[in-house]
C-alpha cells in the first residue's frame, strides 16, 4: 500500500540545483523539491499547482505579482498561469506541491524504495 | 494572486476534533488538517487523496493495511479506497493534503483572509 518516508531517499536532480521526489497518482502528483540558493525557474504549464514551503525562502512570481514566502506559506498557480520560483542567496528551499494532471518529467522511479 | 499564509488564521472545525483550513483551485484543493489525539476517522470517496505529516504521529489505515507515520512521511489513497486516520493519544497531528477533485465539504471561505 501506498506509505511512503521520501526523507529515506536522495533528490533525483532534473537539472543544475533542481531536485524532486514525486509520489504520483491517477489524478495527481506530490513532489517534493530542493531548489538550491541562486535557482530561478520560470515556465507555465496546463497543470494545475498547489504547494507549500517546508524550510528556506523564495521570491514567488505568479502571473507577474511577487511575494516572499517562508515556512508554511503555501500558493495556488492556476492552469496556464506563468510562474517562477527564484531563491534567495542563503539557504536552499525545500517545499511540497501538487501537479493536476501529473508532470510526466517529475516521475520518480526510485520512490519506490521509499515505501514504508 | 493566490499566495497564503494559512498560520495567519484559525483551523475551521468540521466536527469535534478535526479542524482544516482549505486552499481550493479548479481541479485540486490543498487543505491543511489539525486532528486532536484520540481522533478517528474512516471513510471513502472518489477523490485522489495525497498527503504530508507535519508534525505528531498518525495510524493510517488504507484498504485495510496500516502504518505509523510521522512527520515527513507521505501517502497517497486511491480513488474509493477505504481509509482512516487515528491519532494516538499525547500530541494532536498536522498534516497537508490534497484532495483532486475539491472536496465541497472542505471549501473554507475564511481562507480570504490568509492572502498575502
Amino acid at each position: 500500500m501506498p506509505f511512503y518516508r521520501p526523507s529515506s531517499i536522495p533528490y533525483l536532480d532534473t537539472r543544475k540545483g533542481v531536485g524532486v521526489k514525486s509520489i504520483t497518482g491517477e489524478k495527481a502528483q506530490l513532489t517534493f523539491v530542493l531548489l538550491e540558493p541562486g535557482t530561478t525557474t520560470h515556465h507555465s504549464h496546463p497543470n494545475e499547482q498547489l504547494g507549500v514551503i517546508f524550510t528556506g525562502l523564495v521570491d514567488l512570481d505568479i502571473g507577474g505579482e511577487t511575494r516572499r514566502l517562508g515556512p508554511g506559506d503555501a500558493y495556488l498557480i492556476p492552469s496556464g498561469v506563468e510562474h517562477g520560483f527564484t531563491v534567495p542567496a542563503g539557504n536552499p528551499l525545500e517545499y511540497a506541491e501538487v501537479f493536476v494532471p501529473p508532470k510526466e518529467e517529475n516521475r520518480t522511479p526510485g520512490i519506490e524504495e521509499a515505501r514504508i
